[in-house]
């Protein structure tokens, strides 16, 4: 606004010789004087304003924010969800500080819950049937929060119902190879496997187990990966630190594709059609059901066989066993088998997103998305409403901005607000489903921010190398918390860093090949520029596998206020990072994107894999050379349209010209998509960034079709891997044909 | 330039009046005057340059071009075709009439040719091996243009090589009801089938054959079907005619796929994955090969059993018989065998496109593209080479107007010369793979000419509904052949017609459904707004299946000028039509499609689908309210858009907003596209247009589910109905938002 009355108090004073001047120019040329729109079209970001978001964010108002979200645990369409959703709209609906417009979108969803009447059941029972033991069926409460009536029981969603009844074994981490291993000396045929968290995905550990013939598994969190070793609620856990108390339990989603499971590809509409649910694949095949440590140290210290291996051996001071199976003749549990009843059942429910926007000014067209989950286990402080009421600031500082007239966004903004994130990123990847087209052609950025701080050490970043410069941009404004002089970024580069060949130390933006929020869909489905922002931790600190309250009753207002982030200061420095860059993304005349980033990432994927695969491939008769020939495209092509843009005047060039790089620029990444890449990886679609099992960090289906035929030697098999040199070179080669002259 | 003097004139006329006024408005608003650039990007299709290119189409330039393409046989990757890619760059190099750039881009191809050292033979072979006939093995010549030594055999290319030998049995055109038909009263194994040419694609003639145990295949052109019954090269057929001499063979590929067919989804490259030979479906899976009717004659004449159903029997004077199998013994060939020797091979051989394109000056990063393929199976003149002669004129005049400095679009052309079309749209397809990305987000539309003038009676359109009113508008201002009054509009409309609920009795532009020339990659893999343009007959005048010389050794510059466009004026009138549109295409400052019509086909689509569908999946509980509502979205929104588009005075918006509403415009197609709809079908996956097996003509993967579902009645195939409707709904809803206003 001031910039404005300033522009008018200028035109005033200088009335006469303007008038000459413009005059004389416009005759001369016989044109027009410029409509209305010439001075907006070229408008760039306001620094300014910039500066006046990041000092309107407020820590209070998002503890407060904070506090209202986390007052009743809010599940995935409970009540208390329910709440959440009338919440948001309230806010963003609010006449002084609320968006343009916002509305829920709703979809029927497949989800997996206990059963409250017949709680799921784990007990070691006698040879004659005797109950010599049951885990607890809810925690331990120890503020009036774990006791609300809403807490759901600890279970492994999507895990099926059943009454498996068997040996109890210990089998580490519930991979394959954990399974192989025991298997070695011991028949695994019906019995029961006990297995830590870590080291593979929830579903995988029974996923793992049913081929050996496992018929049930239990998961705990051993405190060895979570809490450092501490195991007393006498003292050393919640509610004296930031540890789980021994009947924490983490719950989970038990599957592996992201998205509803009966809808595949499809938004999940009323009556859109659902695959059988016996079709589903990716999820248990047999009873699962997570316990808290408390219970495991009883199972497992108690069990017969031999010490299992040294990284086997979790913080219990007992040895863990493998062998058996079942428990030691010196035990209570002597001869006894451990039942599971798990009661789970599929449910097709409502599930809602909550939708909001800042309508563009000049490129209505253009989105930038920025998204949190709102649905949680329990009261979810940390995840996800730690980012909920992050949003929630930034809209309101923004909002206020908008309803006062003193500021539009060149591009759209659009909040979402999405729903059963926990179930398997469902609300977002609906919405993707629902909206591919338009999403696809207009959206530049998505910007995720689900947990929003794990920990007050630093911020930690997972991108798309395009976006790694707005990120940097906005990380050397913001300070610290409870700083004045140190930057985000100088605090960030200590803790994460790499050496990059064009500038040297920066910050570590970590690739973003897993689907672990909400950013799946929109980077993975379809080629969204995303990024993952978040604080975290010290790790000189602390070796636990998350923040100990993740996913159980522990995880609340109190919780966070008093071991998170006391004070919401870590909060506020992320509102004012993830909000500094929405509006760069949002108001950058030119989309502040570096193709060159992008090139040193595939460059850095390219030394990895000749490194790793040239000599073999080459004895099977197969050239990397296009490869590299294509990541050579690439630069030379990123380099030249950088040239470009640094050597034309794009404020006063015709805006068609910038809109034209803005676009190479916002599709560069849709150039990574093949929908026919991994057929067999449901929405992963970019093949770069696509999840991949191979531990060689490079081209995702190159590296895992290598490690398969590396391992069978089959040529059908080394086939593949050509084949997927070839997809890979075509997409690099069809991303530098996006960044070449137009024509 | 008549109007840019015009408008300097009036400025220095007006220069008092206009200068106070511009001063007093410049002053006023506080702004500089308007930069060069702001009359341009508002600037909108020029008539008079439309006029002037109509009337500087010239129909003996194009008889030129004809006779230069087809002074040799071309038949793709051949010395003819390389003597036509040199040609084509010459003329697009041309300093005076050429192209602002033009290239050559190769592709390595999987090609099927006949060894001329061992020419394919089909003879008929007595039980004691004594050869009785003997086909011919190459056509009679009436004129040196058959006698070239570049002539190719007539062969079946990708069939595999192989000597079957069994008796004939006449088995109609090779549908799979054709086969089954026969099997009720015979045992076909070890059969050699002679089947007519017409009801199914070429290789499915094979395919459909294999399972019934025929071990080989003949297939000739009846001349019932081809030739209104006219036999006799006396005085009926060419010289003396346009119809089919005796000895004349209709060669072609018979393949399914389009595309290089060991590259599916990947541009053939020397290094690129080539997938197994024998991993190639949707070929001949045993020996075939094509006769002329004059030997067909022969052989079926001579076939024992009874008289065949009265709709198998063709124009011979004998009975076609069935039953047999064999010849009758009253015939010559008593006891005999029918005998194949093939001896094709499959070559990986190098096709060229050749590329040429105008740069648009507003909006380089728009791309009309017009295409038209170079390779013939002979001489070509009318099969590709009308649409080559007919492109190099369209490429003349503007090509002249360009390097004048008189002309420049606003949006880039780019034209295509594709290579390897017969083989199966090879050229274009592989384009399309290798510039995927970029072609997808840039290209407003595809124009196809291919075979330019099957007959000279009247215009013949294929297309996107968008497009359907730029034809209109198009077709209104040119007249037709030798007319001075008469628009090829008003000639079209009276050949076909429609009525339109919106626009009343209409020329019928029909649906783009198949994949018979190269607009099947843009429409059908890309989803790019694509038409099909040609002249072609009264078919109250002929039956034939296509014009007689099709795809034989008399498809030369005589024919063409004898008997298919003496004086070549319907060339010119297909060269002013399609550059016609091409020019509103490239230079409309509004995209010229018009979305609504697009709504009318859907809802055409809807009724049929309602009135075919709707009560039996309301028995099997499957609604199709959701694809109702999903249409009547549909038809809002483009509504809503062409009012928007009413009230707005585009031309002095800002040309942000123009290109919003253009980029809605171009993306509308695309968002019909599902890359997993049709697994089965390659390059098939806009859900609207694909390739469809049931009669019903409706939505295509909907329409086949349903008929498979109705035969079997299985649950499964019920729920893949279900599936399809959601698939449908899901695209036309996309679309709708599309449209929709954009946030």
């Amino acid at each position: 606004m001031l910039k404005k009355l300033l522009l008018y108090g200028l035109a005033g004073a200088g009335v006469f010789t303007v008038g000459i001047l413009l005059g004389h120019y416009a005759i001369d040329k016989g044109e027009p004087s410029a409509p209305d729109w010439v001075q907006s079209v070229s408008r760039d970001v306001d620094e300014t304003l910039i500066k006046r978001f990041i000092a309107e964010v407020d820590n209070i108002q998002i503890q407060e924010n904070l506090r209202e979200l986390t007052s009743v645990p809010h599940m995935a369409t409970t009540a208390g969800d329910e709440k959440t959703v009338q919440y948001m709209l309230k806010r963003w609906r609010d006449p002084e500080s609320g968006l343009d417009d916002a509305w829920r979108e709703e979809y029927k969803v497949y989800l997996s819950f206990p059963d409250h009447k017949s709680p799921n059941k784990v007990t070691v029972v006698s040879p004659s049937d005797e109950v010599l033991f049951a885990a607890r069926e809810k925690e331990k409460a120890y503020e009036p929060a774990q006791d609300h009536p809403d807490v759901v029981q600890p279970y492994a969603a999507y895990s099926p119902a059943g009454h498996p009844k068997g040996k109890l074994v210990y089998a580490n981490q519930g991979k394959v190879s954990d399974y192989e291993y025991l298997s070695k000396t011991m028949n695994l045929t019906d019995t029961i496997a006990i297995v830590r968290y870590g080291g593979a995905g929830r579903a995988a550990k029974a996923i793992n187990a049913a081929p050996f013939g496992v018929i049930g598994v239990l998961v705990y969190t051993d405190p060895l990966d979570i809490n450092d070793g501490r195991m007393s609620d006498a003292d050393e856990t919640y509610p004296h630190s930031w540890y789980l108390p021994p009947s924490g339990v983490e719950r989970g989603s038990f599957n592996t594709d992201f998205g509803d499971l009966l809808t595949p590809y499809l938004a999940a509409k009323e009556h859109t059609y659902r695959i059988p649910e016996s079709d589903i694949t990716g999820i248990p095949p047999i009873p699962t059901q997570p316990i808290g440590f408390e219970d495991a140290y009883f199972l497992i210290c108690a069990l017969g066989g031999q010490e299992a291996p040294a990284n086997w051996q979790g913080a219990f001071n007992c040895s863990y066993n493998v062998g058996g199976p079942g428990f030691k003749t010196t035990s209570l549990f002597n001869s006894s088998d451990v039942k599971l009843d798990i009661y789970n059942k599929g449910e097709l429910k409502n599930s809602s997103n909550v939708m909001g926007v800042i309508r563009g000014s000049v490129e209505p067209d253009r989105y930038i998305i920025y998204g949190n989950h709102r649905d949680s286990w329990v009261h979810g402080a940390i995840d996800p409403s730690s980012g909920t009421s992050v949003m929630l600031e930034i809209t309101r500082v923004l909002g206020r901005m908008v309803k006062k007239g003193e500021w539009r966004p060149r591009r759209s903004i659009i909040f979402g607000s999405w729903g059963a994130e926990e179930f398997g990123l469902i609300g977002s990847a609906e919405y993707t489903e629902e909206y591919y087209s338009k999403l696809r052609d207009r959206t530049i950025a998505y910007i995720n921010v689900d947990i929003s701080v794990f920990a007050n050490a630093t911020l930690r970043v997972q991108g798309s190398p395009a976006a790694q410069s707005v990120v940097f941009t906005a990380t050397k404004q913001v300070k610290t918390p409870g700083s004045d002089s140190t930057s985000v970024y100088d605090n960030w580069i200590r803790f994460f860093n790499r050496s990059s060949p064009s500038h040297g130390l920066v910050p570590n933006v970590a690739f973003l090949t897993g689907a672990g929020s909400d950013y799946a869909a929109f980077i993975h489905f379809l080629g969204i520029t995303s990024m993952d922002i978040a604080y975290t931790y010290d790790r000189s600190k602390t070796k636990a596998r998350i923040y100990p309250a993740y996913h159980t009753a522990y995880d609340t207002f109190d919780y966070s206020s008093k071991y998170i982030d006391p004070g919401f200061t870590s909060h506020q420095t992320v509102a004012r990072t993830a909000g500094n860059v929405l509006l760069r993304l949002a108001d950058s005349l030119l989309v502040p994107f570096n193709c060159s980033d992008y090139a040193e990432s595939l460059e850095q994927y390219l030394k990895t894999a000749l490194e790793n695969f040239n000599n073999r491939l080459a004895e099977k008769g197969i050239s990397m050379e296009p490869l590299k020939n294509a990541v050579e495209k690439f630069r030379t092509a990123a380099t030249n349209l950088n040239l470009m843009i640094r050597d034309s005047a794009l404020a006063t060039e015709t805006p068609l010209k910038v809109r034209r790089i803005n676009d190479q620029l916002m599709l560069l990444e849709r150039a990574f998509l093949d929908p026919l890449a991994f057929p067999e990886k449901f929405g992963f679609r970019h093949v770069i960034w696509a999840s991949r099992s191979s531990s060689v960090p490079t081209f995702p289906g190159l590296a895992d079709a290598y490690a398969r035929a590396q391992e069978s030697d089959l040529p059908q098999d080394w086939s593949q891997v050509h084949k997927h040199l070839s997809i890979v070179m075509q997409a690099v080669e069809g991303a530098a044909h996006t960044l070449e002259d137009v024509i």
